[in-house]
């Protein structure tokens, strides 16, 4: 290899002081315009990388985050939180940050992970996702002062921390009003047991698009775990009602496609909408509510490298609008 | 936070010397069995966790590995290395290492990515995936001794490098085999263009079935980019032939999809057959030939290991067998 380029030979370069150019790369804001670019051209022609540990040292960064991964589920709905991986990858490494994984199977086990995750490797801060109410995990980091953003509500208290997340709800909202101006008026939801942040939101907006169009809900809808053979079943039962749906919206995918199963099965097609815009919707001509994890990914990596740059700075939290996506279903 | 517990507390807490914790962290086979299990007890005990920066002074680790991110692309194809990074991330995180992502458009800029990782981050290794003929990027790892295992095969030189890969030429010949069973000779193909190790690899299990079987695979394969739209219409070409093929295998479930929507609307429906079990053919029924994506990512996480325990260890690489998922479609 060639001989390594430090500080001093970037120096030596742009004709400054070794403080000069260790302030362009800390504090590039007390330097003088003109200096700071010649520093940054003699950075970039001497292919000069500031050693991490040296960095650190200086700043007290690492430029790492973490996340976790998820185990693989049915690969439906899992693919959400993989595309907002890679989103979430993407730009943290433009903005100058590596992404490192970690598994937990419970929040407590999370916070163990934290707890060693901090102690072995000086991690800048966390993007969690997957938030529920009474999340023990936000309190323990915020109690420690450790940086973090969410990709979901604090549910309990939206002024608890940072975060970033989609309105669920307007997108359930879109679809049962997209499901009324085509004539049906009793329309179905099959979704999560209540008591989930993500859940209830989500048939928040067909409960109350329903009710503002003047329908009873009652009867109309089914709570089951997730996945494609449980969307089947209460699809099932549900229009086999002597006065069934005559249109079904899921809270997932996997709920949807099982409930597509159901609907051409057991008598004349209806409309089905899912959640999530997966690839399986996409392959099939699912009408789908889209989130925008592109967008939500770099606005959490916005967020936590703005806690980080400015840790007493007032950050507003973002909630961005879903998108139904109509294919052939509905 | 309570107070650090430190080799020293672990040392007075287990009456040996701050060495021997040293050497039951660092050297375990050196310490004689009754004293090993009364420090492990003490770690355990006041749950101590050594310190990385510490821990790597001493051992030269850091116990991280880094593997790259694709970008996302039509969800079909990309949840395969999906698929494997989560395994990777679960097996290693069991072995004791984390794992780092990055993000890379092609091999030179990958290169560049794996200079600036091991100046900033002292990774332990890399895990690569997406081999290719005369692939610079091993080389170039080779070249300065950085530890590594590759998920696809060096296809120019197998003994090259440590490597684990899943055998795409026996899971198509088991997808023409069980055509030619089903009593179908004019069985075609739809791949992708000559040249790349994993396509050609995938196409040979099916030419030499074809041929083996004594049938004469001319004019029965079409070459073409991944995706539906090109799966459909290639399909369609086929399809018109005078003596078109009366069954289908294609080298990924993006052809086969489309391929599907062709065979349906053309004429009588035909069987197809995918590769790689994605959540998609699983969703629609489509029968597939799968990778056993844990396993390899275990494996490759075996080796790695290995690697640094024993840099000078000859290692045997690993292939490992596909299976054909048989579904609804053929």
């Amino acid at each position: 290899m060639a001989e390594k380029v430090t500080i001093a030979t970037v120096a030596r370069h742009a004709q400054v002081s070794r403080q000069t150019v260790s302030n362009v790369l800390n504090s590039p804001h007390i330097v003088r315009e003109e200096t700071r670019q010649r520093v940054q051209e003699a950075i970039v022609a001497l292919g000069y990388r500031a050693n991490q540990a040296a960095r650190q040292m200086r700043t007290g960064r690492s430029r790492l985050i973490a996340v976790r991964i998820e185990p693989t589920r049915d690969g439906i709905n899992g693919s959400v939180l993989d595309r907002f991986l890679h989103g979430l990858t993407e730009t943290a490494e433009a903005a100058g940050y590596r992404t490192m994984l970690y598994t937990a199977t419970d929040p407590q086990r999370e916070i163990a992970t934290y707890d060693d995750l901090l102690g072995s490797y000086d991690l800048d801060g966390f993007v969690l996702t997957g938030t529920d109410h009474g999340d023990p995990r936000t309190a323990w980091l915020a109690a420690r002062g450790v940086p973090f953003v969410t990709f979901g509500r604090p549910w309990d208290d939206l002024d608890a921390h940072c975060w970033v997340d989609v309105d669920g709800a307007a997108g359930t909202a879109a679809a049962t009003a997209h499901l009324l101006a085509a004539g049906h008026r009793r329309i179905g939801w099959i979704g999560w047991p209540a008591g989930s942040g993500v859940g209830d939101d989500r048939r928040a907006g067909w409960h109350r698009t329903l009710r503002a169009a003047g329908v009873d809900p009652a009867g109309l809808e089914r709570e089951t775990a997730d996945g494609i053979a449980e969307g089947e079943r209460h699809a099932r039962d549900l229009l086999a009602d002597p006065t069934p749906p005559t249109a079904l919206i899921c809270a997932s995918d996997s709920l949807a496609l099982g409930a597509l199963q159901a609907a051409r099965t057991t008598g004349p097609a209806i409309p089905v909408i899912g959640f999530d815009d997966t690839p399986v919707a996409a392959a099939i001509g699912l009408t789908s509510v889209g989130q925008p994890l592109g967008d939500a990914a770099a606005r959490c990596v916005d967020l936590l490298t703005a806690v980080l740059d400015e840790p007493r700075r007032a950050l507003s939290p973002v909630l961005l609008q879903p998108e139904l996506v109509l294919r052939h279903t509905a």
